[in-house]
């Protein structure tokens, strides 16, 4: 056995208001952290220089206690297999931006990138709900829904590097449109906080029943009032659950179908309601696998905290690499 | 370089009637090639004898002129990681059946059992349509419709050995109901030959419109009588046709964000529909997925020969065995 104890990877996730960034050890403990805005930097170039002097100090800091093995990038559109995130819509660097190349040129250390949930995926298997485990799929469920799916014990980046795009899998034919993407019936358009918020709405115009959601002017709905009054015992705010838990179940029925995982991993805001959603999307995933699939796969919750878990996963990134 | 022109492998492709078997090379010949019932053996041990009796002499005789490597099966409901035949329906033995453990004790070779679908993805990798793919997806439309995903250049078994069963996945919730499997909406229960036949038949009950296929008894109509109404122009067939290629394309654009294969190879009775089928299956495709894969994925037809496509899937597990 080596001693892996001394060793360190950073993680940087970036987003499109903060990049957050830490120093990981193989246990996944945190040993620095810290943020800077990713909006306020006009070019990569500036961005990456900025990231480079306030790292810098760290990382030798560090070298003297062990050894940084290089650098892991979670980011909207981030290509594995390129290096390069590829025309982001919620970022301002537009087109193609050659993210590991400047990187590995600044801080002389390598470094690897892909986009968020596949980097939670990558993180879930480290130090994670997802440790020992070689086939599972992890499904992110906030303002978007997001995916990273393992097989064979390697995240599935496809030809392109562009697989696990499983928010965007079409569940309800002549469904409801999404809003950004323009696809008809996506995962997207129900489970995310959107979804939900959409389809309380929907439930509250097609009924005249009271509902606690009444009170609200349609425009502030969110999914954190939906939710407040769905504890509350409001039925309409129960039915918009229900029903996003019923898509999610049958859409995870079709993902257990095409890879047979050991578990489905569940992350974000959206699985906060708990039963409210967990209980009807069991219900409906197992409904719609067949016989040899029921009752086998775990439907478990992230391990990750969640403020860190975008650091942690982008950090996994480095253990993977071949050396 | 290894001079492998001498070594050979066996391909067993076990149906509910018929056991095909042959003698192939590294490039796909093959050398000899026979069948056998079945049905005809009471027992699993009556049967790796007879194959064993067989194949007997025919392995004598290769091993004058070269090597043979092992022993590749393609069966129903075949499980990769036990070698288990597990309570395969069409098949009349019963409950879980040891197969490699039989081949491997009675013909001191090495052997290697999957289901079908998957051997046929391998045949393409190593003999056909995606030779120098990593990631593909085939897709077996005939009776059934079954499925082999290849990632990172490995077939998916998924934890349990079960992976890829894309026929069963819901495509229309709330849909038809499949006649055997009791799921509703799945994908086999529209783009078989069967799902074709039903469509047909739904086309004709709901409207009075004229029709070829109005001079068959309902019950005598079959998906090659649909096909050969819509290829003289009738246009209820060829809306058979329509649709289901429409219900076709929205699958594969599913799988498409899932795995983002180079290619998606098409199989079997169904597709000799041609145009009739195609045409629509890639139109809808490409409008359910979202830019990044569209005009991207390269939708083929396998290069095996029909007759042979089972034992040449059959006889690749063989070649992909690690030494």
């Amino acid at each position: 056995m080596i001693d892996l104890s001394n060793e360190f990877a950073i993680g940087i996730d970036i987003g499109g208001t903060n990049t957050k960034w830490g120093i990981v050890n193989h246990r996944g403990d945190i040993t620095e952290k810290g943020e800077l805005k990713t909006d306020g930097y006009p070019t990569i170039e500036s961005f990456v220089d900025k990231l480079y002097e306030t790292l810098s100090p760290i990382i030798q800091r560090h070298a003297t206690i062990g050894k940084i093995k290089g650098i892991g990038i979670g980011a909207p559109n981030g290509n594995f297999y390129t290096g390069t995130i590829e025309y982001a819509p919620n970022l301002h660097w537009k087109g193609i931006i050659p993210l590991t190349k400047l990187v590995t040129a600044r801080f002389s250390l390598p470094s690897l990138l892909t986009n968020d949930a596949n980097a939670a995926a990558v993180g879930e298997m480290m130090y994670g709900a997802a440790r020992g485990m070689k086939d599972f799929i992890m499904i992110t469920l906030g303002t978007g829904v997001g995916s990273g799916i393992v097989a064979n014990g390697s995240v599935i980046y496809g030809h392109d590097g562009f697989a696990g795009e499983l928010g965007h899998t079409i569940i309800r034919p002549g469904g409801r449109k999404h809003w950004s993407t323009d696809l008809v019936g996506s995962l997207e358009a129900y489970c995310s906080a959107t979804g939900i918020v959409l389809s309380a709405m929907e439930l509250l115009e097609q009924s005249t029943a009271d509902s606690l959601l009444r009170q609200f002017a349609p425009e502030t709905i969110d999914s954190k009032k939906v939710y407040e009054c769905a504890v509350q015992g409001d039925a309409i705010a129960k039915e918009a659950y229900r029903f996003t838990g019923q898509i999610l179940g049958e859409a995870l029925a079709n993902f257990v179908m095409f890879s047979s995982p050991e578990s489905i991993i569940l992350f974000g805001g959206v699985i906060k309601a708990g039963d409210l959603i967990m209980q009807p999307t069991k219900e409906h995933m197992e409904k719609n696998v067949l016989p040899i699939f029921r009752n086998k796969i775990k439907l478990i919750f992230s391990e990750l905290k969640e403020a860190d878990a975008a650091i942690l996963g982008a950090s996994a990134l480095v253990w993977e690499m071949r050396d």
